[in-house]
């Protein structure tokens, strides 16, 4: 992929944001920051004081990895009013949520084929997701920040067709799990506050999706607290914020699909049938 | 845990199997094989080429830990004629699933405690585990055998009633993955073929469910086939095969469930409220 898609779309001035990558190269994965066209590489733990070696790499050198290894992707369902009111479906009293399986994970501007398994509709969703960086059990939303790493960006890729293929068993898990269904990236974004954020996705050229974060019904704060009194979220762990209007099939042959958030960048990749 | 719940119930003879453990020690894990009241520990990876180190180590003498570390838990929902039945269900076509969260998981006699955010029912699920050993994408049933490693004892246990709490969107992920829902082992056992298999249950002190693996509706090489043309399976994962008849409400103020395997052992776990 190119750098430019790497660099955040509005300035954030002087605020102490970062941009954590990961990345391949010559056969040993590594981490650091985005500083201009290059990265910035770090040794340690990205979540807990890692440091700079001084080493800088070219970004155009590097093959770009997925920017966490989650143990767990929660994926929201019907987190946004506009998307509940098309639906027409209630505003949950809870977060109503699935899991995508880690084998999912595709890199930033990896091309994803369709599975050999399935020949209905797939979709692409672009979302807002958050990447945890402390273990967290049972917090409360003030306190959630102090748990939360970054933001990324997601495009939760969905075999629509199986979901209610069984009257009996929805099969969120298995739609959302095939291999290469979950990208996200290309960074993770530290020091920046969701609430003014706006996911746009563009589809084969054309913006398809357009909102903004305010209309979620549960906020990233809010989720992180809510699932923490389910289950213990790792460093890593990534929660993927649900989706709103503009959901659209992947048709053609080949296909690309970006999802923008400014501020975090551009995630690309494509789908062939 | 006491040493006789490791032993399998069954004489195998002469087959070349062995039951795994994973303990830890003075702070450090590791892992081996089950030698009469000991265990002879091993070096290298589990999964590919494991060695003994030579040195054994009383099996009273250490926390025995999961077996493996899944990078995913893979549960099947009816997949036994005989509780389909019960259900009135239909037999499905393709195998139904759902994941578990790996911060589920629990260690063989560890006590778990019921989430503080649920006050719902909560039942056990005894069932018998798959765990991978090599990777796997898309093989055949008469292949699955080759990619599995062995085979445990799995308490799948479940919040019943937060699954159809909300009428739009069934939780089968979020009732299964509280933490400490998720206890399997005491070992992974290879060698062992599944067809012959029964699955006990003791529920504090009585026998609660007792069903023959043969009733399975996809049997394990199935679903590992099967499952493998959804997402690629790695070394560790474990598929959870299902439950059939006899599951039941965790009621007491203290509860112990037992899941037996004659030829695995038994998984011993507490549940307190």
């Amino acid at each position: 992929m190119s750098s430019a898609s790497i660099r955040p779309a509005a300035d954030h001035g002087g605020d102490p944001t970062a941009r954590w990558v990961r990345f391949a190269r010559n056969g040993a994965e590594g981490f650091g920051t985005i500083a201009g066209d290059a990265i910035a590489v770090h040794a340690g733990c990205m979540f807990a004081g890692a440091a700079p070696t001084g080493e800088t790499v070219a970004l155009a050198s590097v093959e770009l990895l997925a920017p966490a290894t989650p143990s767990k992707i929660i994926a929201l369902w019907n987190n946004f009013h506009a998307l509940a009111g098309k639906l027409a479906v209630p505003v949950p009293s809870e977060p109503l949520y699935l899991m995508k399986a880690p084998s999912s994970i595709a890199a930033p501007g990896a091309t994803i084929p369709r599975p050999s398994s399935y020949s209905g509709r797939v979709v692409y969703e672009g979302e807002l997701g958050i990447i945890i960086g402390k273990t967290c059990h049972e917090v409360s939303p003030d306190e959630a920040g102090d748990f939360i790493f970054g933001y990324t960006c997601v495009n939760d890729i969905t075999a629509l067709d199986l979901i209610a293929a069984d009257p009996t068993f929805s099969q969120w898990v298995r739609a959302k799990s095939f291999d290469g269904f979950g990208p996200f990236g290309p960074v993770v974004a530290t020091g920046i506050e969701p609430g003014g954020l706006t996911v746009r996705t563009v589809f084969n050229g054309q913006e398809r999706q357009n909102y903004s974060v305010t209309d979620m019904i549960f906020q990233p704060h809010d989720l992180v607290s809510r699932i923490s009194h389910d289950m213990t979220l790792v460093p890593g762990d990534l929660i993927c914020c649900g989706t709103s209007l503009g959901v659209g099939t992947i048709k053609e042959p080949t296909n690309t699909i970006e999802v923008t958030i400014d501020g975090i960048g551009t995630l690309t990749n494509g789908f062939v049938q």
